[in-house]
C-alpha cells in the first residue's frame, strides 16, 4: 500500500467488532511510530497510556463523546465498542505548550493501525477530569486526545461536499458518508 | 516501504539540494493527502498556499526560524534552501478553532513527501504578520504552519536520549543527531 492508499483507507471508524482483541504489543508498536515522528523543538512532551483490558475500557468509554452530527446515535453499543484505547497526554513537567505534536502523533498511530488491519477514531471531545479520575492519571499530565481502536465493523465512504455541508451522515444501510472539500476549494493560491 | 520505514525515513531536514525543483503538481498531490485526512468535526477549515517559484520562495524564507538549538547556524545558505513551501492556513470563516487538524495534515504531507523522494521541515516558528504581508494573505486566514520542502542534502540520525537532553546537534561531519526518548519513558501505563 502506498501512502495515498493508506491515508484513503484510514477513515474514522466508530463501530467495531468487539470480539476482536487488540494486543498490548500492537499498541506499543503503534506508539513507536509516534515516538519516531516530529516534535516541536524536539521536546517530545507526549506520554501514552495503553488500554486493552475490558475493565479499563469500560472506564474510558463514558468519558468520550461520539459523532456529534448523528443526533439519534450516542455511540457504539455493546458488541461494537473499541477494544483498545491509546490516551495521549502532555507532560507539563516538560512543557506547557504541546503545539501540534499530538496531531502529528495521532496521525502516525492511525496510519499504523490501518496497516495492521485496525481502525478507529481520534477523539478530542473528552471529559478530561472524569478520565483523569477513572485512570488515576497524575495531575502532571494533561489529557490531550484519546485514540479509540479496534477492528472496524462499518463502511465509511468519502463524498464530494455540496452546499458547504460538512456533516457526515448514515444512509439506510448504515453506511457512513463523509463529505470532503475539493482540492480546488482548499488550495487558495498556487 | 511499510509505515514504520516511511516514518523512520521522515526526518526533519533543513538543508536541501537547491538545484532540485519541486513541481506544483507534486505539491497538489501532497495536499490531497491532507485533504483525505481526519479533521475535527469534519469541519475541514484548513486551506493551502503552494509556493514553488523562486521569487515567492525568497519572500517566504526570511519569515521562518530555523533550528533553534544550533546557535551558530541561522538557516540554510543559498544553494541549500527549500525549493518549495506549503503554507497551511486556517479559514476563520469556517471556525476559529483548528484543534490539531494542522498537525494531522502536516504529518500526512511530510510522509507523502518522503515517498516521492523529498523531505523537509514542519515550521511553527513563523513571523506570521510578515508572511501574511509577503504573500498578501487575506486576514480571513490564520497562518498555522509552513512546511519547507525540497530534496534533502543532509544526513539525519536518531540517537537514544541521555540525561533528558533533547537538543539536536551536528557532528564534525555535519551529520545531524536527534535524541529521541525511549518507549519505556513515554509509555507511562499499560
Amino acid at each position: 500500500m502506498n501512502i495515498h492508499q493508506l491515508i484513503e483507507k484510514t477513515r474514522t471508524f466508530r463501530r467495531f467488532d468487539e470480539s476482536h482483541d487488540v494486543s498490548e504489543e500492537t499498541l506499543v508498536s503503534l506508539v513507536d511510530l509516534a515516538r519516531l515522528s516530529a516534535s516541536g523543538a524536539n521536546r517530545q512532551p507526549l506520554k501514552y497510556i495503553l488500554v486493552t483490558n475490558p475493565a479499563m475500557r469500560e472506564a474510558v468509554y463514558p468519558c468520550l463523546a461520539w459523532a456529534g452530527y448523528l443526533s439519534d446515535w450516542h455511540g457504539p453499543d455493546q458488541g461494537e465498542r473499541p477494544t483498545a484505547y491509546i490516551v495521549i497526554v502532555g507532560d507539563r513537567e516538560i512543557t506547557e505548550s504541546f503545539g501540534v505534536d499530538h496531531g502529528i502523533a495521532a496521525q502516525s498511530i492511525m496510519l499504523g493501525a490501518t496497516e495492521t488491519g485496525l481502525g478507529g477514531c481520534i477523539i478530542a471531545s473528552v471529559k478530561k477530569e472524569k478520565l483523569q479520575t477513572a485512570l488515576s492519571i497524575p495531575k502532571q499530565y494533561d489529557v490531550l486526545l484519546v485514540l479509540a481502536l479496534g477492528k472496524p465493523a462499518e463502511q465509511v465512504v468519502i463524498d464530494i461536499i455540496s452546499n458547504n455541508n460538512v456533516k457526515y451522515w448514515r444512509d439506510e444501510k448504515r453506511v457512513h458518508h463523509v463529505p470532503k472539500r475539493t482540492l480546488a476549494e482548499i488550495i487558495i493560491r498556487r
